[in-house]
């Protein structure tokens, strides 16, 4: 049953999805006998914790009940009191988590003082899923690095556009929506100046409901090639948008783009290119804790090589297009040898009413995820 | 019931796989009661039908029971007496079948004669993965052209081998021994010259006990550029190997491949490429039922502009290689526009060990398989 009342936490803990930041996704189910007296989640950052708004709906007696939460329970005082101090005074006898506290200076505090007060403590049901769950979180805490996501929308031949360019639309609505959707769930899109140059996007969240969990735009520009009438830099004002750029550039086309309320970030350069990993330290630094890859073949080559993506997001559409000078997903250099190929890991498939859905981490970045447990 | 019995049918018809050519694969299941008393299958051309191999366990005596076939039991005098005559002399009272035989010719009759000497009969249990299960014998016993399966091996990011022309190997083990597999299911593989002259394939079954399946290589070569020293070329006195080629090419070539036990075809060219539906004709007139298309990216794109594609089969192996200048599974000219791509349909998903496989049928070929019903 632990895992029935886990899931279910898990379940309530995505309620809190693209609201909560930077805290975590929790869910707590408190179960009394075999009922399940109360449920709580984090609903929004500066709201009440999952434990405690759970522990409200019953006026805080959890006398002889067992309370699940997917996260250990905090020990400090934050914007709101401990809820180990709420568990302990409610009366609650055990406490299950599916995962200790990620940050490494507070992992399992919570927990030693819950046992300090006779309850009986049970850590790891559910662990991978809770982690998966909190994987942004997870690695922004432990790293002040963003979780970055490289999404692709290609056809069964690895096409993301025709020889000519086109690529209205290659994956369908449903795919598209699920995106829009992603997008809501993180705190940066980041494109290529080569995107916004082919296919001027808006880069932003266009599902009702939505409409205020807008991202930051990050686009990667080197030599600043960005028209000022681009519907991101139109929209500037409406929509945080930051470009990347190198030293190389003129002060006047960076004075214009600030006027229009674009911020320019000049960034230290690997042979003329902006370097993506100084980049992401930067947008660390502005709690900037995920980042949507959404970039041509070009970027998505420079950011595997660059090592900043932690997990890649396939959605391929049931087409073929052929085109030797067709745009594939990943161009570049490419890698010479096939045993040199960047590996994914802890793979899942999800179809959609047409298109499939691939995800999976690269080799390597996965321990940010999985790495304590 | 009707469906679960139906399902051990097709199951025990699997048991035939790549011997009954040009036959299909049937499975029959007699059940009395609730209880199975007898089953059979069509083990290979020249033996039994599956209806026959059933009731011969039973010594003939199906009084009262019930017959599960996934195929309408034949009624005409060929290898064997008709499956009707027996089936209606052991007193079976019901037949229950998946689809009709598909030969527009026969279809039906076989049912008739059933009914018309007292039995009950119920068709189109599990029609679609019965029609799924003999996709290559319904497609070449109505139109005498062989069913032809695009079979691709590529990374996440759509390379079949890198710029420089790496391809060992994209995906893993269990993939490849399943790609033997479905070799011993053919009766020819198709390549270009191009796999011929950087792989230097063997193009044969190395999985034990299924060697005798040797499939027919049928390599495409407009320019008669094949090296008498390639691999096909040497064992081509241990497995049946065709050259198509165009009137374009020295006759002396010609003559040396002959002498190695090749048989070289000349076909009539389109543009000085040999016209790969006059192809399939010619292969179907030598009986061969079915193509693997294990091409590169050039001859894939040229079958599907030929309209000779009708299932296409994709696996995905967990890696990126990227790459402007690898080679992608389908090339050639591309198509302009994405709305002009090449449609799949009825698309299943399979997990391997590691890799994915992707399959569905080419749209508008899909009638061969799924037409009638």
């Amino acid at each position: 049953m632990d895992v029935q009342y886990m899931k279910r936490a898990i379940e309530l803990a995505q309620k809190g999805w693209g609201k909560t930041r930077p805290n975590p996704l929790v869910g707590a189910v408190i179960v009394k006998g075999d009922k399940i007296i109360a449920e709580g989640f984090h609903q929004a950052y500066g709201r009440d914790h999952a434990e405690v708004d759970a522990l409200k709906k019953i006026n805080f007696n959890g006398e002889g009940a067992t309370l699940y939460v997917n996260l250990e329970p905090c020990s400090h005082y934050g914007k709101t009191p401990p809820c180990t101090e709420a568990i302990i005074k409610s009366g609650i006898k055990k406490v299950v988590v599916a995962m200790k506290d990620p940050n490494p200076l507070v992992a399992g505090k919570g927990l030693k003082i819950l046992r300090e007060n006779g309850i009986e403590v049970v850590s790891g049901i559910l662990e991978k899923e809770a982690r998966e769950l909190n994987e942004i979180f997870i690695k922004y805490i432990t790293t002040n690095i963003p979780f970055c996501i490289m999404k692709v929308a290609m056809t069964l031949d690895g096409k993301i556009a025709t020889y000519n360019g086109d690529s209205k639309w290659i994956t369908d609505e449903d795919s598209r929506n699920y995106v829009h959707h992603i997008r809501s769930r993180i705190s940066s899109i980041m494109v290529g100046i080569n995107t916004i140059l082919y296919d001027n996007p808006q880069l932003n969240i266009r599902i009702k409901g939505l409409e205020v969990n807008q991202p930051l735009r990050v686009i990667v520009d080197s030599q600043l090639r960005i028209p000022l009438d681009s519907n991101v830099v139109k929209t500037a004002d409406q929509q945080r948008t930051l470009i990347a750029t190198t030293e190389f550039v003129s002060s006047e086309k960076i004075s214009r783009l600030e006027e229009k309320n674009v911020e320019v970030l000049t960034i230290q350069d690997i042979n003329g290119r902006v370097d993506l990993q100084q980049l992401m330290i930067e947008l660390g630094i502005r709690k900037i804790d995920s980042v949507l890859l959404e970039g041509g073949g070009t970027l998505n080559y420079s950011a595997l090589e660059s090592n900043i993506v932690d997990k890649i997001m396939v959605f391929i559409a049931p087409k073929i297009l052929g085109g030797r000078n067709a745009i594939t997903s990943v161009e570049g250099q490419g890698k010479p040898y096939v045993k040199e190929a960047f590996q994914l890991k802890n793979l899942t498939i999800r179809s959609f009413r047409k298109d499939v859905l691939i995800e999976g981490y690269i080799e390597g970045k996965d321990k940010y995820v999985y790495g304590n447990y």
